[in-house]
């Protein structure tokens, strides 16, 4: 621990992006949660995160607000194209009280960047020229950042006030230009102020938020760790998974390592993972590792589960494939689902939950079938099997069954997304990916 | 047109999500797009989404803020919950200037919601009845809006300053709760004096931003609409489909309806719909109106597609199925794609796109058929075929054939992403759901 009142906190970060279209809530911001997620590994506390429109008044009068909090950086988003609204530069360079001059290399930079793209589209050069004119203007003192678009980026500070980190809009430009950004010289000194201190993310299923606080709340009253408020405990409740995500103030990881060890051991049976690894990677993992493929005969979740198992590159090597079976006949003709059984016991039941696993495991010669059948709603659901009741069997091709058939909250779209989540999970316990209870 | 010059500009409104695991990035905000969108469309123009965390001082002066705006109603979501740190109705009475007061009604409203589960559940009532105590203080003067899960929401406002609505951060329970914030009588009249104008959106695919930007300064060099100031016009760009939003001033509805026939008539070529609808409501339309069903026979868009087909409610009348046939041995066993065809031309070739398409047409006995096969990457392209090189083709019982085999840009999941948008819009021309030429 150390004695440096500095040390016992972390430094404050603000993140502003700028963009009319984000505030028609027609399309969702990716930048800020981008730079929130990064400043918050390297230590910071992002205190702010606002979307604001492209009027230069509105992004000036922004950094004026947040640097009244006692921020030490901010990250814009934004406002550094070509046209006559892209004004980012211009407003930051006011803010920090610094003129801009017309930097000759930084033009050249952008002109070879275009000139290759301009001369085969037959786009007008003079007027190009122009365009990468307001570009290359470079606040007094600012580093830049080479375009990964056409946009350079910038780093600079005023005589007061927070480091600023100018960064484009598009968000493979900003994400390819972060790490430039992060070695730039004035941030690189920043960031060797920043106490740094390793956060640790556990991961749960089927535990709802309330049992972590209840945990919490135990060991604070215990007061076994004298040091417990210098951990920041944020719990992530997305769909069936709960991240519990750990964040030590500077000299405070011994604290963050044992409450962790504590909740795993209270937890374990809904541990997923200890140190972050999410359910997709870990079975990819248990798959290539036992050399298992897996094939899907899905129902309600209309082809998702199969989806979400292609999303991995290199996925082709365990994913056999998979068929939707969403009507009686297709169940029957494509997997084999007996239509005797379909009629006995319905559509909707863990004996046709099976029979697909089995169907699919067999169509497609794989080692792990999974079958999904269910009521998504929002009709169809009967008191027997109301909306939101869904069957699940995973097989294997040693005889391993394991069945699930429960009854899932939420809309049609919330049934259809942790049905996908279950699915996964018990593919990871049928692998064997899970960690020993 | 109104010569009140108040009339001339749209009141402007702030939406404030509090939540500090939103920072973190972790997790995206649903709450800021919803209410924004909805802001929107009520005629207000929002000027700032800002995300801030569960501090008290943080959410007051971020209030303070974006009063100083000249802002006429801010939005809260969060805070509302029943432990220490739920404190947005205490701050928001703060910054009102008003003092809150235990509400017995609201305080019975709640501990009825909660009765039920509590003696299903065993807790204890009487640690249940501290914290529906903190819910149920309620700011001098403020409308009380009936809790959608256990916490109420209120809109009040201070002798100055914007209308407040406090909602809960549950996005299901902020959604729940918005339509009697609206009725709430102090949101009424605000809304009464609110001018509204009909905004116009238009869809597009495959059509760049840039092209609406070229036709725009056009129509803005001619001179033709005079107005054309007073008509904000939104373009976003989602994956393969182009929204333009077309925002009147009150008095200038005309021009935006004039302005959109224009931008119509340009790119008609592209024109999903005048209207706003989306191709996933087009295409259902589509297929119910002409009595058709649909199988899909998928590749490298691994059951997404299908998945976005059976996303609808009711998508089972005209959905048969669908194979994710990933392996070439399943592409020959499960949807009949001969072995020599895949050896000659490859498992992604427009050839086998159409064995797919005829496959599962034929073995899910659907009117409609459709093959996606291509290179996802990030691995396996070659020069002929580089990542992003994906073969469609949607064929009909009747012998109508529908083949594009496109080089798609970006990542691995854009161009499943992309893949998907297009096999939607494919089924639809397909379908005959597309507007005239």
């Amino acid at each position: 621990m150390s004695d440096d009142p500095a040390a016992t906190t972390r430094p404050k970060a603000a993140v502003l992006v700028t963009g009319s279209e984000l505030l028609t809530g027609l399309v969702q911001d990716a930048n800020g949660p981008f730079v929130a997620r990064e400043l918050g590994g390297l230590g910071f506390e992002v205190s702010e995160l606002m979307l604001v429109g492209d009027r230069p008044e509105d992004l000036r009068s922004a950094l004026d607000f947040v640097s009244g909090n006692g921020i030490e950086l901010v990250v814009t988003s934004g406002g550094l194209g070509p046209t006559a609204d892209d004004l980012t530069a211009e407003v930051v360079a006011g803010f920090c009280g610094v003129e801009s001059h017309l930097d000759d290399d930084v033009r050249e930079v952008i002109n070879a960047k275009i000139a290759r793209w301009a001369s085969r589209s037959g786009f007008d050069g003079a007027a190009l020229d122009e365009a990468t004119r307001k570009q290359a203007m470079v606040p007094e003192g600012a580093s830049v950042l080479d375009p990964v678009g056409t946009a350079p980026g910038l780093v600079l500070r005023g005589a007061t006030g927070p480091l600023v980190v100018v960064l484009p809009g598009p968000p493979r430009e900003l994400q390819g230009m972060w790490p430039s950004a992060l070695s730039s010289p004035p941030m690189a000194e920043l960031l060797a102020g920043v106490p740094h201190a390793e956060p640790r993310l556990l991961r749960f299923f089927g535990l709802p938020e309330s049992e972590i606080a209840a945990t919490l709340r135990e060991i604070e009253t215990s007061g076994e760790f004298p040091e417990l408020a210098r951990v920041e405990v944020t719990t992530c409740l997305r769909r069936s998974e709960l991240e519990v995500d750990l964040h030590p103030l500077p000299g405070a990881e011994p604290t963050a390592e044992a409450l962790a060890d504590r909740i795993v051991e209270v937890h374990r049976r809904n541990l997923v993972s200890a140190d972050g690894t999410t359910t997709d990677e870990l079975l990819a993992r248990a798959l290539g590792e036992h050399g298992l493929t897996v094939a899907t005969g899905e129902s309600c979740t209309g082809g998702l589960l199969a989806g979400r198992l292609v999303d991995r590159p290199g996925s082709s090597s365990y994913v056999s494939g998979g068929v939707v079976a969403y009507s009686n006949e297709a169940k029957s003709s494509l997997l084999g689902v007996p239509a005797e059984m379909i009629e006995t016991h319905g559509a909707v039941s863990p004996e046709v939950a099976r029979a697909l696993a089995d169907g699919a495991r067999e169509r497609f010669g794989a080692d792990v079938g999974i079958g999904i059948t269910g009521v998504a709603g929002p009709d169809g659901g009967t008191e027997a099997k109301p909306v939101g009741y869904v069957c699940f069997c995973v097989t294997t091709a040693d005889g391993g069954v394991i069945a699930r058939d429960p009854q899932l909250p939420g809309s049609r779209s919330d049934v259809r997304e942790r049905s996908v989540d279950l699915g996964m999970h018990l593919l990871l316990r049928a692998a064997g990916g899970l960690p020993r209870g």
